[in-house]
């Protein structure tokens, strides 16, 4: 059984990550979406380790001090992190494994894997950016205006990613993040391990052997 | 419209590279199998510009000297090679390109061209190789031995490859191409003229410019 592929897919709110990994994970059963862990209290209708494993702040807090998050932080009063040993567990059984997060937490990963691909999610233009993040309610001017200098800000971070999709449909970019996983398995550098094993086959001083 | 992508496809003898690039061109109209040059005489049924572009001694050297080729080699007597320019022309026109060429020319290549991506096809196994190797042909066992160290010599040449692909069927060898072309066309350094242009889109100081 090889080891699935970690992949983080972040990009500006409004290109539409959460459809794209809801998407990705239904069609592929080899693909997991990763469940995030969180202080927050559940909402109605969500579910512990469906949605997120809820977690009291002490645990939290417990699992930060012992380094077991991938990824993690703190955005108005409420923990967000990612377990670490649920992600290995899932790779480890050979699911490839989805992070769907910001780019903060993207410079964490980065940090704590070597093996992790980092694909940024784009919405088709700019345009279209402006009217997602626009359309999404009904606040005031300046509110939108921040919202968009905020995803502004977040595209400035794609040059530390291994790849951009554009999300223009959504069938498309799930094709695209499919066949990124897929080129990612045959990646020579990935594939060092299985290479060696299979060249060294051949490696038997007398060729011959091989009949 | 965007340049296309110039892929180089090598592997030992009887790892099945003619039947796979056949396969890919086929089934993808965006694909374009190159064309080699060659000084050796037609054989029955093969067609000019289709088969191979021949060409005279005379003609292949001037080439040479004018450094027309992405690649050349001279083999049991004959020259073989690949014009830059009908690759670029290709290139330019949208379409990818595919260079079925040896672990020799794709060193060429990769001194001539920044943007080839290079995959080495790979059979499914060592005795599997072997086997195809020998079932080639009513040739001694020297003869065979002899076309088996040749393989196994150009196995060696696999680490300063991009991709390793096990062909084990035919389908899955193609899928597995067909998702690394994908994968490369999202690739961040490929994209660095698109993306840049796109997020320029965004930088004209004044934000409400985007309504």
């Amino acid at each position: 059984m090889n080891k699935g592929v970690l992949l983080v897919i972040s990009g500006p709110s409004g290109a539409g990550k959460g459809t794209v990994c809801q998407n990705l994970c239904q069609q592929n059963p080899n693909l997991y979406c990763s469940i995030s862990a969180t202080t927050r209290p559940p909402r109605q209708g969500e579910r512990d380790q469906v949605n997120y494993y809820f977690l009291s702040e002490q645990k939290f807090r417990d699992f930060i001090e012992q380094g077991a998050f991938l990824e993690w932080a703190r955005v108005y009063g409420n923990y967000y992190g990612t377990l670490q040993q649920q992600v290995e567990k899932k790779l480890n059984e050979g699911f490839d494994v989805i992070l769907e997060i910001d780019t903060q937490g993207a410079k964490q990963i980065r940090q704590n894997s070597r093996e992790a691909i980092f694909i940024f999610l784009l919405p088709p233009s700019m345009e279209e950016l402006w009217n997602r993040i626009q359309g999404r309610g009904t606040d005031g001017p300046e509110v939108i205006k921040e919202r968009f200098a905020a995803a502004y800000l977040e595209l400035q971070e794609i040059w530390d990613y291994d790849y951009a999709v554009f999300n223009e449909n959504v069938p498309n970019a799930v094709k695209n993040i499919e066949a990124i996983i897929l080129a990612e398995k045959c990646r020579i550098k990935k594939d060092r391990d299985i290479l060696s094993r299979f060249l060294e086959e051949g490696d038997k001083g007398d060729l011959s052997l091989h009949r």
